[in-house]
């Protein structure tokens, strides 16, 4: 079903998956693109195009099935998968990434966490030690981790990547303020706090 | 100079404006867009394109002035400009990026935090007491508070962000996990980090 859905419609299914989560935990059952058009403040014809993808399930006048529609991206998404999951860097933004990990109840296991500064191994971390450097290539082969969540300085990211990669890992969240390079097989999902800030900046100026 | 610039330029800035200021660092002067494109990984003409934007400083032969280019687009970017900024929320996301404030240097000054829970009340995170909600409308207007950093989950943020836009807010840097509805005048900048983590799931699965 993965076939020819573009990339830009790729991109809009979390937000999709999003409400269509709301909605049917409210209870609505059957919704018209209309009615989600007006939720999610986007045009009812991009919504049938891109719901058009999953099939014929927006009968005109019926509406889409909420729950149907919701499981089918959800698994375009990768949802209903397990992924496992390391941290790198119990630094404060990796202890808040640990502990708001309602991220597991979408299929993202919490598996470890670690660090490369001495005083901060062993020290527990939403129920987990930290644990040393070291120790990473074995354990996420042990532990067939797939993601690794980069939340270090950006000097030591590069290097930290390079082991990553050797180790196996299929996918880098990367919170490190620099551009991994890493080969094809290997996905790196960006987030680039201080660029997304300066954006907001030039927003507000330029509306002022 | 903003003007004629266009939204997709806009968002390539920041990473423009991250490794010129990278180069400007290690003391190089002058760059061409070949290298430029060899180290940020897309096509020189792009580069030229995009930075033909800001005049003519990117002569045949000669390459562009890094420290000049950097300068001007931090200004684009509202860098030169100061930015004052409250945390809403002061739990593990909003403690990690008040500690992570090296946006500090860029102008983003952190001026205070907040949270409704009681037990929070009077906390120190970064050399900040942590205030009551009831206490936020008077701070906005008092102290020039131009940012609000919303790290609360989403239950509170759409009536938290009215009294934020009530109060005078200019922009929202959202990580609530909602979408808010805003006047024009007031600027939203998302971080949905679940939606980021949802489609690194679906770039690992789409290349196994």
């Amino acid at each position: 079903m993965e076939n020819g859905i573009s990339q830009a419609v790729i991109a809009r299914l979390p937000r999709y998956f999003r409400y269509l989560g709301e909605l049917n935990d409210s209870g609505v059952e059957r919704i018209s693109s209309k009615e989600l058009s007006e939720i999610m403040k986007v045009t009812a014809s991009q919504i049938r195009q891109d719901l058009n993808h999953f099939g014929g399930f927006g009968q005109q006048g019926y509406g889409y099935n909420v729950d149907y529609l919701c499981k089918e991206i959800g698994k375009i998404l990768g949802l209903d998968r397990t992924h496992h999951l390391i941290i790198i860097g119990a630094g404060n933004l990796g202890s808040a990434l640990a502990n708001y990990m309602n991220f597991e109840k979408r299929g993202f296991l919490f598996k470890g966490i670690f660090d490369r500064n001495p005083e901060l191994i062993g020290k527990k971390i939403h129920h987990m030690s930290v644990k040393p450097m070291n120790e990473l290539p074995d354990f996420i082969r042990e532990n067939g981790i797939d993601i690794a969540v980069l939340t270090i300085p950006k000097e030591g990211a590069v290097s930290v990547a390079d082991i990553l990669v050797s180790s196996g890992i299929r996918g880098i969240w990367n919170f490190a303020h620099v551009d991994l390079n890493v080969p094809p097989h290997v996905q790196v999902e960006n987030v680039h706090l201080s660029d997304s800030l300066m954006k907001l900046s030039f927003n507000i100026i330029e509306n002022t």
